[in-house]
């Protein structure tokens, strides 16, 4: 993977195409019970967290996928007590969730414990929130922890993988139908939905089935330079019927805003607004 | 630049990182008289057009790009009659900008004539529009071209490479000051703007420039997975204080919708949306 210098991320669900990243040095190369993690000093983008060839993060631009997959279900829901994240292990998402006053407790569920142990190493501004007594970290499978929690949780964030090895169940409808039951009534999910440029044929019957499912189905996008075609995209869903996603139910405070790179109320908005194309192709 | 099957776009303006496209074959490589062309079909991006290693366009995502840069302006102008598009020897402006009703000509001014010759032969969806006869086509220095067309212009789009090489000029206010006077009362301007998340050094400077010299100035972008970054922006700068970029004053039918992959009423506003470092990096 890496060559002359370079990483290059080549990838079967973005075949034709593929990012580079120099690198500075390598500090990591191992695997885990589940997957081949490396992880570098890039020259101009920070550590890079890199597993089975795919870039996680950077952190450089980590803040916009964070952000953006907490605050838009968070600030979405009018008082988020209880959260789940599944996935996630880097504690990014994790930063960003315990970033909300509301929130008393949070179960972090991780499959990978090495994910978190290098992160904690390698990754120590996503890494942070961790020693926060309001979190409580459980490794093992996110969709079997679900079927023991019913109506649990406000809100569940899914930080996965992409749909190929561990993270592919992540990506089917038992997942989706677990979700439905672990959350309370009014509770909320959002998900990691990959790109509208690359991932129609994938996302397009995620979104159908999970409007089977749930009141309310929507799907929202951020820039990202470092992953596959500069952009990741998100699919909440919501038990209430009344949640208007595109419409914000709490907003940051200016101090709050102050800590926060990507996310605003109006960017919140602005996410859920699709080109011509991907509403043809998603929604339709 | 192309290895091992691969082009791989290094530049001095994003350095550490690299976009590759897999190469099925070269179709052309040969030097101008003001930089070197490059024409190769890739495996999953259709036909690609690099000028001094730097990707302009690929058949498969050059719609969003295209699209954004001629209807932001163009649907932010109550009447535009006539347009003048510097740069942009593709054709790709020209095609949408000819898509308005009220646009009776067009000029395209173009530095170098190899790169409409080959866009002709190469881009064929991108070029047809050169047969329109609302269309002159300037073979010339853009901004030698504006000294002696004074205010003539409703809306000027500048679709420019970046400010290496023979496009560093279009970067700099002589420029813009130069476009000011060739605008009519009330004109308006949008300009290739760069990538917030590389140039923020660039984009800051001109931005506050341009507040000298016209009554409303802009930023905004599109989502474009072959342009470093994954993302390209646009100034937009208007003489009439009332312009409100944000609201579009006319909006496609439903004919013309159905014309268009990218852009929508609802998109244009969503553009002028900036994430938080954006927002104090380039307009505070």
């Amino acid at each position: 993977m890496i060559k002359d210098g370079w990483f290059m991320e080549k990838g079967e669900l973005w075949p034709g195409q593929a990012m580079c990243l120099e690198v500075e040095e390598v500090l990591e190369q191992c695997s885990s019970k589940y997957q081949e993690i490396l992880v570098f000093k890039s020259k101009t983008y920070g550590n890079v967290f890199v597993l089975d060839g795919v870039i996680q993060c950077t952190e450089r631009d980590e803040f916009a996928y964070q952000e953006m997959i907490s605050h838009l279900p968070l600030y979405s829901h009018p008082n988020p007590e209880k959260v789940l994240i599944v996935g996630g292990g880097d504690g990014g998402v994790l930063r960003e969730v315990l970033k909300h006053s509301p929130v008393k407790k949070v179960v972090q569920c991780e499959l990978d414990e090495m994910v978190v142990e290098l992160s904690k190493k390698y990754l120590p501004n996503m890494s942070s929130a961790y020693s926060d007594e309001r979190c409580e970290l459980v490794i093992g499978d996110g969709l079997e922890f679900m079927k023991r929690h019913k109506s649990e949780f406000d809100v569940i964030v899914t930080d996965s993988s992409d749909p190929v090895g561990p993270a592919k169940r992540l990506f089917e409808m038992p997942y989706y139908e677990a979700m439905h039951t672990c959350l309370k009534p009014g509770g909320l999910i959002c998900t990691q939905g990959e790109c509208m440029w690359l991932h129609a044929n994938l996302i397009q019957p995620l979104v159908w089935s999970c409007r089977r499912i749930y009141a309310v189905v929507e799907y929202a996008y951020t820039s990202i330079p470092t992953y596959p075609s500069g952009q990741i995209g998100f699919i909440l869903c919501s038990k209430n019927p009344e949640t208007k996603f595109r419409e914000p139910l709490r907003k940051p405070s200016e101090k709050e805003l102050a800590d926060l790179k990507y996310y605003n109320s109006e960017i919140h908005s602005a996410a859920f607004v699709l080109p011509n194309f991907a509403r043809r192709s998603l929604l339709s």
